[in-house]
């Protein structure tokens, strides 16, 4: 096994146009874009909890960076620099290697600059440290959405979290269903099959679509995942599944890389055109009524309400 | 056990006045000052690797930050903004409260806002990255030495890995060099008796000092660990440690947090005044010579010379 500085050397150390100093110092130099924003985000994945030992390392490698950059995108921010940070245990390069061509490689697809991070020695654990630019006017915050407003989704959610359950013996799909979810943790894995849908400034910066805070973002479309043609409702789709573990993975089941954005009533065709034009599947899931913060109202495909529930996402202590 | 909502919300969201934005949303936003750079760097601390299991969380809390502090001071930048994820096991929120007391202790009393983070389960395992500014001119780069400068280094360094080493049975130490390592470990395992020297802007930009790359960074000490009136090497203190041993620990044990920095021999005089004013323990202890990337030549304090080696840091995986 090389030593810890002979692996960073060999796999973690590449170019690093948009940084004034790069790996190798105690801290990496950036020079901020005058005017900006920065958006920061920071998240780690767990050997299983976030991911299985057998994963392939290239396509973890990937995921640990669309994560963020997932993050990034949700705010309306263009990706620019990441720092990681691992936990490995000692015995395997060539997991390493995989790993971090799969890194690299959507750090390249998106040009972000890895310039820095952190290697040591214990279970495995990989901590990405993503920051973007964005121009100040243009944040998407969630705490712009207001009552009245559409909420729209890209795609769908939950069957990523169906197809790790079948996985897990929790709940057995028909065999359509089956591949289609087991592949969409495949895909959430990787999020590999994404098409590159390079930051559109032109986009970015169209503020007819309504105010900034609440215009989709089509940038987020390059870590959503990839198309799918399918029903909106896993739920729906899938008929022999407990009501109540399918919206579970539907509202809570996380990995699914897709756009969750509010915009006014009055941007409906403007939005329908705008999925055309991005050849981009959304579709309005719901809209923002005044309730407790967190809570959600569910209604079911035949319209019977079934009230609020607060699941607000996957909770790792529950 | 609370959600994982609660816990972020109980122990891990306080005031960030230097953020735009901060915890939860998709990511913190924050806004550069004009005309500076951003210093970023990321740190992972692994229980059994990093910390002992039965470290106080309070003293690993403030760590946690300190460690990272230390490398943007070790390049003369401002600390303004930290995240943290940790992967925790779910079982222990006093744990939680007591180690969130002391990383916002340490962010306290350093100015520094905690944006945002993330929180997973799993094997203790604590990651933070903190974003510091400087002026552009004023960066402290490792590759900014000359051949011939004079090499400086606040305190001493070995004792905590010394003090390591004993816990661990690897060392005998007599009485009072035990009492001082061990002790060394606790300080380096809390740095919390530094005294504060908060960063001195007009010590900062005083050019006349030399070189901006090469002068000392009297911020630092704020992250020093505290001041040691002991003998420079612990070798020499430590008449029956095995020499080797001794070297590796002073060379390349960890956890010291002292400065080391270069300077023209011609700044001995200004130095000497400057560790006066600060009271700060500085002496020379060797110097820049032309010889292979990291390559440290060692002269005993008998003056032998034990030729070039390697020890270039804790090696993770050796």
């Amino acid at each position: 096994m090389p030593s810890e500085f002979e692996l960073i050397r060999r796999h973690f150390t590449r170019p690093t146009p948009q940084a004034l100093l790069g790996p190798g110092d105690d801290c990496a130099l950036l020079i901020p874009s005058e005017g900006m924003l920065l958006a920061v985000t920071t998240d780690m994945l767990v050997e299983g909890t976030h991911f299985l030992p057998d994963t392939d390392p290239c396509a973890l490698g990937w995921k640990t960076l669309a994560v963020s950059l997932s993050d990034l995108a949700a705010m309306g921010a263009r990706p620019r620099w990441a720092l990681l940070a691992g936990s490995l245990p000692a015995d395997d390069e060539s997991w390493i290697a995989q790993f971090a061509a799969g890194l690299f490689a959507c750090a390249g697809r998106h040009a972000v600059d890895v310039v820095g991070g952190d290697t040591t020695r214990g279970p495995r654990n990989l901590c990405l440290t993503a920051i973007g630019e964005l121009p100040a006017a243009t944040a998407l915050r969630r705490d712009r959405a207001l009552p009245g407003d559409d909420l729209w989704l890209s795609g769908q959610t939950g069957l990523a979290a169906l197809g790790l359950a079948h996985l897990q013996g929790r709940v057995h799909l028909g065999e359509a269903l089956r591949d289609t979810c087991v592949h969409c943790v495949a895909a959430a894995v990787a999020a590999r099959r994404t098409r590159h849908s390079p930051a559109r400034p032109g986009a970015r910066r169209d503020r007819r679509l309504g105010r900034p805070a609440r215009r989709p973002r089509p940038y987020r479309r390059a870590v959503a995942g990839r198309r799918r043609d399918l029903a909106r409702s896993p739920a729906a789709a899938a008929g022999g599944i407990e009501p109540l573990l399918a919206r579970r993975c539907q509202l809570a089941g996380g990995d699914d890389y897709e756009l969750l954005f509010t915009a006014a009533v009055d941007r409906r065709d403007q939005l329908a055109a705008l999925a055309g034009e991005l050849e981009l599947p959304l579709w309005r899931c719901g809209s923002i009524v005044a309730a407790p913060v967190g809570a959600v109202r569910v209604v079911d495909e035949d319209g019977q309400d079934s009230g609020f529930c607060d699941d607000r996402g996957f909770d790792h202590f529950a």
